[in-house]
């Protein structure tokens, strides 16, 4: 680390406010830092990075690039039903970021939400070169509680914590594409799209009251489809979807209905968590959560069958056009 | 993580030949990994970023940014005395970079390193744009033995692990700068230079042995002058080196003396750790370990001194040119 980052590190990574937890035996500021984990715990780890102009449109603004940074590393440990406790932070900044603040906004955010989370920032790292922030998140799970992509069952339903589609559209307008199709959108539907896609909540709390009840978890970043698909493949079953039942964002109702599916089914971004679970614990779950919709089931794989169905009432199949969501870039 | 993504992940990094540790449960492929810590210890956690054209020249082959990314990395578990145990990896690559095995060739240079030092990959994160690797690793160490900066105390013996300078000349070779001033080196020196530069041997046995003996301890990657520095600072105390005790690497005897002291003391890049310890200590640790050599002591801040000053046996102090070192970006 190089003088000129530290005093970076100094000046903008060391929060006053952020309440130290006891678990940290020595934060920012040596060579490593040190942590005294719960005994009772095994630890889940992640680590992502986000690159401006693939995953995050060039004029994206300071606290949003922040938030969503360590918003989609909580998403992660949501989806292994894992309690945060720390993350490290390595940013490589371009030199005309140092002005304009854009420091002081990205921070103050980036501890706004870690706050909220009880997540604490323990190490840097800040380079030169092209934006981008990689973060790595810990957190506890209890002993072989984690929820796992691999525990899919014959027989569960299958479930998703809230609308879907939403990023997605925001993704179009802040990149100005599809503008035709969203005319019927209002200003401020537009907004609420283009803050989905900014602000993503985290499932933490969702995610953890779900260890010992969901068989599989994954958190949809890059659309349903795929995200579904990674769950089939580990846990070795395959899925029929109900198009009807998947909640569309209110946004999807300037789309024609398929166009709403397709978005819905591949759109990225969303940081929903799909998961499935016995139908007998369905009702019971379903009663505390009533933002959690029930959309398909989980089948037994068929040689001549998609592994993943996409069923109209009408028995007919969906075809989609894209499968997959590589972000924008 | 995209379909894309996951084949490369899938195809280069799941090493069959990676020992998996019995400290493991969970390894790449799923949300988090997950792994269930010793109980006696506790954890030490550094994460660094590697830019091409920042911390190496962009004609660098992939086998060398593969072994420094990681290599630095474990010199910072290194200077506190950290045992490794695992990493995460996020890999930004440039399109071109998918040819020539460029994958192959840095996942077998990164896991040959990893198995030396019975490190584990767990988790990764791979994207498209220009060249960076940042890795995350995490060690242990036990409770309060972790040897920080701020231990230094006046009277200790300051000491270097190695010799100081190559790596910068290596630097200076692979950008073709100072070319005159090397026409003494040998070709055999030329690539002895280099390869300090980009394999650099991170002193983790060194680091472990010294817990519960060195007060203080930081790994040289910005040169000795400004990472002894950090100690100072931390620590509130200030030194006096000997400059004619510095362990000059030989490359230097092409260098004029003074240049070549300023080279040692602010080149980077060399991961040596630098320490202090207590002078009653140094004998028995100095009959062990022959390659380490002592430069100098701690002394007490004097207001109207340097914190750090650099003596001639004549008495006469030393001013460099630079003080910092910026790596080349």
């Amino acid at each position: 680390m190089s003088g000129s980052e530290f005093k970076i590190i100094q000046s903008y990574f060391s929060d006053p406010e952020q309440e130290n937890r006891s678990d940290i035996i020595l934060g920012i500021g040596d060579d490593c830092a040190i942590v005294a984990p719960r005994k009772t715990s095994q630890l889940a780890f992640s680590i992502d990075t986000l690159i401006s102009g693939v995953h995050f449109p060039h004029n994206t603004p300071a606290d949003a690039i922040a938030y969503k940074a360590l918003a989609v590393n909580l998403s992660d440990l949501a989806a292994m039903g894992a309690e945060p406790a720390w993350f490290t932070l390595s940013l490589t900044l371009p030199g005309e970021l140092s002005q304009n603040n854009w420091l002081g906004k990205f921070s103050q955010s980036l501890f706004s939400l870690a706050k909220q989370y009880h997540i604490n920032l323990i190490g840097g790292d800040t380079t030169h070169g092209p934006l981008s922030i990689t973060i790595q998140v810990a957190g506890y799970v209890e002993p072989d509680a984690a929820i796992k992509r691999s525990g899919a069952k014959v027989g569960d339903v299958i479930i998703v914590t809230g609308g879907l589609g939403t990023a997605a559209m925001g993704l179009d307008i802040a990149l100005q594409q599809s503008a035709d199709n969203y005319i019927c959108l209002s200003d401020t539907e537009k907004k609420s799209a283009l803050n989905a896609l900014n602000y993503p909540k985290p499932r933490v709390i969702e995610g953890v009251n779900l260890r010992g009840i969901a068989h599989s978890a994954i958190d949809l970043s890059d659309g349903l489809y795929a995200d579904l698909g990674h769950i089939l493949k580990a846990s070795n079953v395959a899925a029929e979807l109900q198009l009807e039942n998947i909640p569309l964002s209110d946004t999807l109702s300037c789309l024609n209905q398929e166009a709403a599916w397709e978005k819905a089914l591949t759109g990225g971004d969303d940081y929903e968590l799909c998961f499935t679970l016995s139908k007998d614990d369905w009702p019971q779950v379903s009663k505390m959560n009533p933002q959690f919709t029930a959309i398909g089931r989980i089948v037994s794989q068929q040689p001549d069958q998609n592994n993943l169905r996409l069923l109209k009432t009408n028995g007919e199949e969906l075809m989609l056009h894209s499968r997959g969501y590589d972000h924008f870039g």
